[in-house]
């Protein structure tokens, strides 16, 4: 197992994880309309040993919210989907052009371009297909536009398409403008994801509105101390904690926490966002163990590159 | 304009292409968030002068089972953006390498891959998005899971997989089995889009099972014509009639029907699935105009490679 990411034991509770895997290899099950070697293909990569984060918070967030996660278990295959969607077609050649993902070889290689396109593509629907499984219809609808949201045009693929540029030019002229530019990329390509699994687990627990903004103030901060500790394992750390390449991003010139505001700060401005997460679960009652998950959860990206 | 294509003025109704326009329009006016390029990419993709056959037939559906169309519209854009999505991807290099398409440049060659390949990517979670405008939450989630299943694995992602290695490599070893293989892959690339675009536009009226059935079995037939007359075009027609590369299928070994059956078993495979089409209205009183533009939409597909 490559994980040796120190914020996975933390989410990792057995019932959880069964929930999530068992869900996960249920919706790849295809029928005979699907090409043997495309479903081959989605399975290796959304099967792969991801840290599944994004489920996690769904279910965690629906268990916060007084609901069975259970019920859940459609929301966060659907999240994970659209994540591993992203992951597949930002490996691609054309775009970051990557050769090991989650410990493996990633789509394109161990199959080929045209696979691993139509795999993004096939993971896209399916996701919004697993959404059918939820209670009702309306609640299906509810959650579809808000996964759609949050992979759209004005979020994930937004900040995936200013990433792109990130590596290609760099604009602005000052730093602090280049910091404001990077916190909106990680706004939108991670933090997007990241709130909208908080939300819908909410969503589904039939939460306040207060209780789903609380959640998503968590998602925010989280994704962006998350992404600073990203960012500083890829200066930082080995190949094997990121199960990924590593020291890629000064490769390819791209702006980064660390490359702008140097190791030292960018530890201290994770700090932060850490803090802020764990403050917004402040509306919450204690005695939920699913707060106190959250909350060592947020604490644990420091140290994540150490 | 280079739209020559005799099915089209069937459709084109000033009402109904209004409300298509319109509706295509409003649903690419992008916030801040979506960054500039992107947001143009995806403009000049969507609202590319296509034929817009799958939005007519939400809408004519929809009005054939006693609706108003105007509640089908944002049905009728999602189609069209999964239809438009899938033709960024096919023509991209790792794909189809198409350099024109709805007579103009490729997204790819107009702006660049990483952009097409996001421009696809952003495409598919609007379609699901627009479904949030439709009357209910319900009715959104009802639609949003056809749509899935007809973009997935097991259907339109499903053919174009086929598709593809239909291009590489012949597998099949008698003609019989090629044709059934050929048949399958329509079904699935063509078939599966065009038909819960009619199935899409009847649940929004309220039709009954039964109505939703005869239009899906109209639309099955529709697409199977409507494919066999798209290879005949490839063989006999013009770009200027075709918007996109000619003479294309044989240039890659393609199987199409004209290969296998030859031009005039082609043309009565067409007709045979012209007239299932047309049977499939029968349930259909006559006095709606939507029934008759339907039939004709179907005549019309013979002749199109004239």
């Amino acid at each position: 197992m490559w994980i040796s990411d120190p914020i996975y034991p933390v989410f990792r509770t057995r019932h959880l994880q069964r929930l999530i895997e068992k869900g996960l290899d249920e919706a790849v099950q295809f029928d005979e309309d699907c090409p043997t070697r495309l479903a081959e293909a989605i399975r290796y990569s959304l099967l792969a040993p991801g840290k599944r984060i994004r489920p996690y918070f769904v279910l965690l967030a629906c268990a916060l919210c007084g609901g069975d996660p259970s019920n859940a278990v459609p929301a966060a295959c659907a999240v994970e989907m659209i994540h591993t969607y992203s992951l597949v077609h930002d490996d691609l050649p054309a775009i970051d052009n990557d050769d090991l993902r989650r410990g493996r070889s990633t789509c394109h290689k161990q199959f080929d371009e045209p696979t691993a396109i139509l795999v993004g593509d096939a993971l896209i629907p399916l996701a919004f297909e697993t959404l059918g499984k939820l209670s009702s219809p309306a609640l299906t609808g509810i959650c579809s536009v808000e996964l759609a949201r949050a992979a759209g045009a004005s979020a994930l693929v937004g900040g995936q398409m200013d990433d792109v540029a990130n590596e290609k030019n760099h604009n602005s002229n000052s730093d602090s403008a280049s910091i404001e530019l990077l916190e909106r990329i990680h706004l939108r390509k991670t933090g997007a994801l990241i709130r909208v699994s908080l939300r819908l687990g909410a969503i589904i627990a039939g939460a306040s509105n207060r209780r789903v903004a609380a959640l998503d103030d968590y998602g925010k901060n989280f994704g962006l101390a998350f992404q600073i500790t990203d960012d500083l394992i890829d200066v930082q750390g080995n190949t094997n904690t990121a199960g990924k390449q590593v020291k890629k991003d000064a490769e390819l010139n791209k702006w980064t926490y660390p490359s702008l505001l140097g190791i030292e700060k960018s530890e201290a401005e994770a700090k932060r966002y850490v803090n802020e997460a764990i403050n917004a679960l402040s509306i919450f009652e204690n005695d939920y163990p699913e707060k106190e998950i959250l909350t060592k959860a947020a604490q644990n990206l420091i140290g994540r590159s150490k």
